[in-house]
């Protein structure tokens, strides 16, 4: 038996979310089958992060223990051609028998994508949340220094799982205007204009990406003044932050750990 | 009656292309049906140009005739609360009753997204070429200037639709290299990079922009010199010429007009 490392990119759009599930198909069971085929046994693969549905993934982390002997540069190129367009391997290695994807992760970085605009543009229909109002950049950048640090999110947590703590640590949270999305941007002032939120922490309660973008994006609007953050992070009560951002504007962009 | 000018956005991969067919769903049956609605009997679009299945576009006209009054802006408003999300309506104006959008059309852009590296990433996999070998761009623009200026480009149509001339000038022909593909660029080697072939001409022959895409490929991966660019456009053979670049690739960007 051997450790591999995968690292995975996927179109969450037409799935259930990473995690097996029998109400529909998860990237999990799309890639246990397709290794369990190669390795002619079922396998179980553990992920990073547990992706909802219709998150995306830039750099999903995935280990999986195998008996068979095969080269990490062929068993990509094998997975690649089994899999659907949606789903690809970036990387594969071998590993140290006791990595653990999950256990193992020391820090995650997620993107959130913002438009604004009159008109929500198709190409990023699945990509990004649309706003219809302008966004003050500034003030959502104020709002998210607030965040940095260690603390108790519950305020930015979907209560229902069963956890250890709520106190994460975020070590980074930039807020990017990039002007028009290329290539879709035409310099039409109906073009389609592109923003993101990157936040790297040593972890995430459930949907704690999401309701900071949602209550940064009420910070952007004009409709949370930015020392309200501070109260709303004391407070530790979900009712007193912004709604959940819609999952389809967040990407899971890397995970980084001690070893390797 | 009075003529109206749409400006329409959309993303071709779910549709048999622009034109109405009785084989699937096409943009102008879906755009007629809902303007149909509206003016409360069946109406027909003209548009500027006729794309194929799975192109894009980030700026097709159309001109239509109606007789109901209605405010160009509520109207717009009124179509795209009916149009599904991957076709959107972002202008809509009253031009004069002689506008024809395919007659009238002066230059028309188009936008051509290749993408290069090992795997190919699931987000752009309906809207890029993906080429897995490496391009040389310098080579790609200066087989690009060849192009530009007014020839006859049998050697870059697909023959059977009957036509007047085969002559079309090519204004500008750009190749730029976006490197990453924002926001799915994560910095690391295996991220998606990002070429744009961006053409403006006066008109295009069927297949135009993607067989010139398909011969600058070539010539980008080493395989066709610079000077034979030129014997085939002097050859007016269409077998001469390169293959012919995916559908999923090609953006109509915008279409100008003498007036207005």
């Amino acid at each position: 038996m051997r450790t591999l490392k995968l690292t995975v990119t996927y179109d969450g759009t037409d799935y259930v979310g990473w995690q097996r599930q029998d109400n529909g198909r998860s990237i999990q069971a799309v890639l246990e089958d397709a290794l369990g085929e190669i390795e002619g046994r079922p396998v179980t693969i553990v992920g990073a992060g547990r992706t909802d549905a219709g998150v995306h993934a830039l750099g999903q982390v995935a280990s999986v223990e195998l008996t068979r002997d095969i080269e990490p540069r062929t068993l990509k190129r094998a997975l690649n051609a089994k899999l659907p367009t949606d789903i690809r391997l970036l990387d594969v290695v071998t590993v140290e028998r006791a990595f653990h994807a999950r256990y193992g992760a020391r820090s995650k970085t997620y993107r959130y994508c913002l438009t604004t605009g009159a008109v929500a543009m198709p190409f990023a229909r699945q990509y990004a949340w649309h706003v219809s109002h302008a966004l003050d950049f500034g003030a959502m950048r104020a709002a998210g220094q607030v965040l940095c640090g260690r603390h108790d999110f519950s305020a930015f947590q979907t209560t229902g799982t069963k956890i250890d703590s709520p106190v994460r640590t975020i070590f980074t949270l930039k807020v990017e205007d990039w002007g028009g999305w290329w290539p879709w941007d035409t310099g039409d002032p109906t073009s389609q204009t592109l923003a993101v939120v990157e936040v790297v922490g040593d972890g995430f309660l459930r949907h704690m990406v999401r309701a900071i973008v949602g209550t940064l994006v009420e910070v952007g609007g004009g409709r949370r003044p930015i020392p309200d953050v501070t109260a709303t992070l004391k407070s530790k009560r979900r009712d007193q932050a912004g709604p959940t951002a819609p999952a389809h504007g967040l990407f899971l962009v890397r995970v980084t750990y001690t070893n390797p």
